[in-house]
């Protein structure tokens, strides 16, 4: 049961309007290609990707960083609480094949950055950009839509 | 949808036939009761475990110790690598509102004694017995069967 | 610089006079071998073998299992927080060449479980015993002194 | 004895010369400020940062992905193998009061943003710059030779 690509979606739990749309529709995406959703299992983008791949009837896991089930999203079809604060960060892009990050924070950032460094696909949306000494580092896949970026991270995955 | 009980199986990767026999039949009863299974997601009572959970159409995850999802039981139905060698088992008993060990050798221990540090009940179908100077410490409920272990789990997991 | 046996010291943090004892000597004499002292680095028997080993000018790290550093026994040469929780556990066995267990509740039974399991020699001093369908198993190695449990510590670190 | 200010210094295994003097220069004002250096514990900055240290008399901490303590740099005073993997470059930043970033890989990029995220303050020597939607974002504190890495450093971890 196991054969499905895994998708992480990495963003901020304080999300503006367009990144929680942005979040529901990849969730969907996912669920709708038969791919399982990966996230950190809060609120914002992580809540809105869960709330539409539930509303595709896809799978979702939510690997949490406290230890109290409760405050996992609601929408999820797994909720895994670690209690291991930020380190949970690796375990959501260790779970995942490809990774899709919208928009984000420092946290988003670190999931980026673990995904390359364990070569883990990137796709972002509207999420950072890197660059050393003055010249860009293009290791992320830029998305310009929902739809591009679930397509090229569930192409990725395969 | 994270209202479910969610109760791990724990239990050796080199098990005796009555060993996984006990493992399914006990998979099979939390899928039944509606729980999710949670368990190392490797061979033996953690295959046997979520063959019985398949069998009987239920929720199953395995977080495993290494980082390839490849190397997880294939009836699972979500597997999450973590690369976090035997740290992982905090994580099993950490994810758990329950748990049952099932025999086992020192890995099963070790959960046996995270969940009860964490205050997460223990049911024990054949497992180890714990004593210090001479007097026993009676803190894993103990079960006779693959269904008092199962009930009692579900019981304490409410 | 890393030559050294690292010897790590499990007991309880709320301990009795005899244990603090034993922890200090055992710290001391852990010092005096020129081997690092590994402990939980929080109180009662990991603070009192900080304490001793300190006392002998040995080296000695706690390996804390929330995120501020504040809260490690004052008596360690270095303190890591984690803020990984009980998963700290497996990080305190795995930086040990030997562990020690003195006394101990759950948490130290989850130490010397997890040290047995990947292969970490124990010594314990008024600890746990085990045992499986009424058959003891010694996979600890029994001390009846401080001294007899550093010396064994040590060899079996050697 | 935790009294001292930690700083971590993080960048990549594979270092140019330039990298590596930027690093032992680093390692050797930190010791001589009396605070300890943590590190990933593995090669090329890492180890550089340890010898500067190791010659100044310092205390430096190792904190390795693997699980074996013989891969470390020979230039710590202490250094602990996790087997978490990546998960341990949480625990590098974790455990300092500020962390300095020397050039680097998509490893020391994520240490950058865990740190950030747990509000530890970074300083960057020819490290990595952040932009979104085409805006730098200046969370990075910039220094232009190791002296100022180490002085920002040992001011924003007091």
């Amino acid at each position: 049961m196991n054969k499905q690509p895994y998708v992480a979606v990495c963003g901020p739990a304080n999300a503006s309007e367009q990144e929680l749309e942005w979040a529901e529709e990849v969730g969907r995406l996912i669920a709708n290609a038969g791919a399982v959703l990966v996230c950190g299992g809060l609120g914002g983008v992580m809540d809105a990707a869960a709330r539409g791949c539930e509303a595709a009837g896809g799978l979702s896991v939510g690997i949490l960083p406290g230890d109290v089930r409760g405050h996992a999203s609601q929408h999820l079809t797994v909720a895994i609480p670690t209690g291991l604060g930020e380190a949970r960060n690796t375990l959501v892009v260790r779970a995942a094949d490809a990774v899709i990050a919208i928009s984000g924070e420092f946290g988003t950032l670190s999931e980026i950055a673990l995904a390359l460094k364990i070569g883990k696909p990137v796709v972002g949306l509207g999420t950072w950009e890197l660059a050393k000494r003055g010249t860009p580092v293009d290791a992320i896949v830029r998305a310009d839509s929902p739809l591009e970026a679930a397509k090229k991270a569930l192409d990725l995955a395969g």
